[in-house]
């Protein structure tokens, strides 16, 4: 018998995997978790029907979700990151021997322990001395905390549910108050083929907040058309003025110089959106 | 009722659509075509249940496969597409004022015509005066005709049946004669994450026929990954090292100056494959 997982990436496109087993499934407060074992991508972690990571492709994600902030940074000590209870990013952050402090603040539990025990290569640094792992809502935490980051990193889910106040103008300005005067932050912001319109919007409510808005592009197989955006605002560093010196060598997959700037080349479609 | 059409892109990851009809769907010698109206990307043609291309997306393989080598080559004029019955690279290559003829060798006239009735988008050019659409073996076309084009597009099917002869050595040597002294060529190359062995074969095969080969990438959501490569073989022009201002405005979506080198930015992992 063959077993698939399809995702509706859309109402009228999918993905379909695949699948060996399921070793994990779970309805939290917050929504169902399963854990998968598929042939292409190896384990996958879903939320809600929708492919968070997978053990093949997310060093994409994770490394361009961290690298290209925070060597945009000249000297990132203090890391927030709001969601990405998977620890991808974290294991990303504690590369950059700048760092000092990483706070992960992620809304359910459950996806941290979920990441523990089914992915041990994404969740391997949840237990650094340097990272602080908390359960709890990130609007509210960046609420409370002024003047505090250097780069925050908005790892969410997709805007519905409890993620949808991370998409929005008035998270936006805490932000912008939760970072120290010369902080930045990076946000996941979707497909430009599927979410032109939150793209779109997304980028204007930060320009309106932040003196630098850049958008940057990586290809992801397994998220909706394979084509991702995340969207920065800064208020002093622009990603395309640092020094490249300043690039040491980390143990990459993707991320590179090069790519660190290329990133930043928008087809011409995408760049209209940012009109 | 809902229909979906799956294409399985790997024996254990595939891509599914919905339908609202299908259009046409015959087997000829060489395959089964089939035409699909689908919700997401409109008109769809499939070759042997394979994505060839979709209205709504095609213009970033399209563009890709025509713009990047014949803004390389400072002087266009005599171009030769192998494959490519859909019409997609020729509407692309006559928008450029140097071309004087465009050759396309598709080995199924019912490609062709099918793409006539019911493509007009992508098959608009195919009537053009400097247009000479032929029905036969690409392969054998390129072996008969020496020392002839400025460039060559290889917009072939998968390597499978009649396809793959078009990635074989043999064939970048049969292409390195039907050029002229100044002439390149680009080969569409698959996908660099499910086909990483063809993509290092092919690309060790160019690099001992031609002095410059060089690889570049874009997102394609409808084909395998949604990350598509093409490799270039050049006899003497470099695409990293053209005059930026010779990329004159033409009317592009996905094509810009700057995508022109930054799609030659390898991610890491691609780099790794061409060593």
């Amino acid at each position: 018998m063959e077993m698939w997982f399809t995702e509706k990436q859309t109402e009228n496109v999918g993905i379909t995997c695949k699948t060996e087993k399921t070793l994990y499934m779970e309805t939290t407060q917050y929504q169902e978790i399963a854990l998968i074992q598929t042939l292409q991508f190896g384990r996958m972690l879903v939320l809600d029907g929708t492919v968070q990571t997978t053990e093949n492709d997310e060093f994409i994600y994770h490394e361009m979700i961290t690298h290209v902030p925070l060597f945009t940074h000249p000297f990132p000590k203090n890391i927030l990151v709001v969601g990405g209870g998977d620890g991808g990013a974290v294991r990303e952050i504690v590369k950059h021997p700048s760092v000092q402090k990483v706070t992960l603040v992620e809304i359910d539990g459950k996806v941290i322990e979920v990441s523990k025990n089914f992915l041990p290569t994404i969740s391997c640094a949840l237990e650094n001395p340097k990272v602080e792992v908390l359960v709890e809502d990130g609007i509210q935490y960046v609420k409370k905390h002024k003047n505090k980051f250097d780069v925050i990193l908005i790892d969410s889910t997709d805007p519905i549910g409890a993620a949808v106040g991370l998409f929005s103008k008035e998270f936006y300005k805490a932000i912008y108050e939760s970072l120290k005067e010369d902080g930045l932050f990076v946000a996941q912001t979707e497909s430009p083929f599927f979410n032109k319109e939150l793209i779109s919007k997304v980028y204007q409510d930060i320009k309106i907040i932040f003196p630098i808005t850049k958008l940057y592009l990586c290809a992801i197989p397994t998220y909706p058309s394979g084509f991702w955006s995340f969207t920065m605002g800064s208020k002093k560093y622009d990603p395309l003025k640092i020094d490249e010196n300043k690039i040491i060598n980390i143990d990459t997959k993707y991320y590179t110089r090069e790519i660190h700037k290329s990133a930043f080349s928008l087809p011409k479609f995408v760049k209209d959106l940012l009109k």
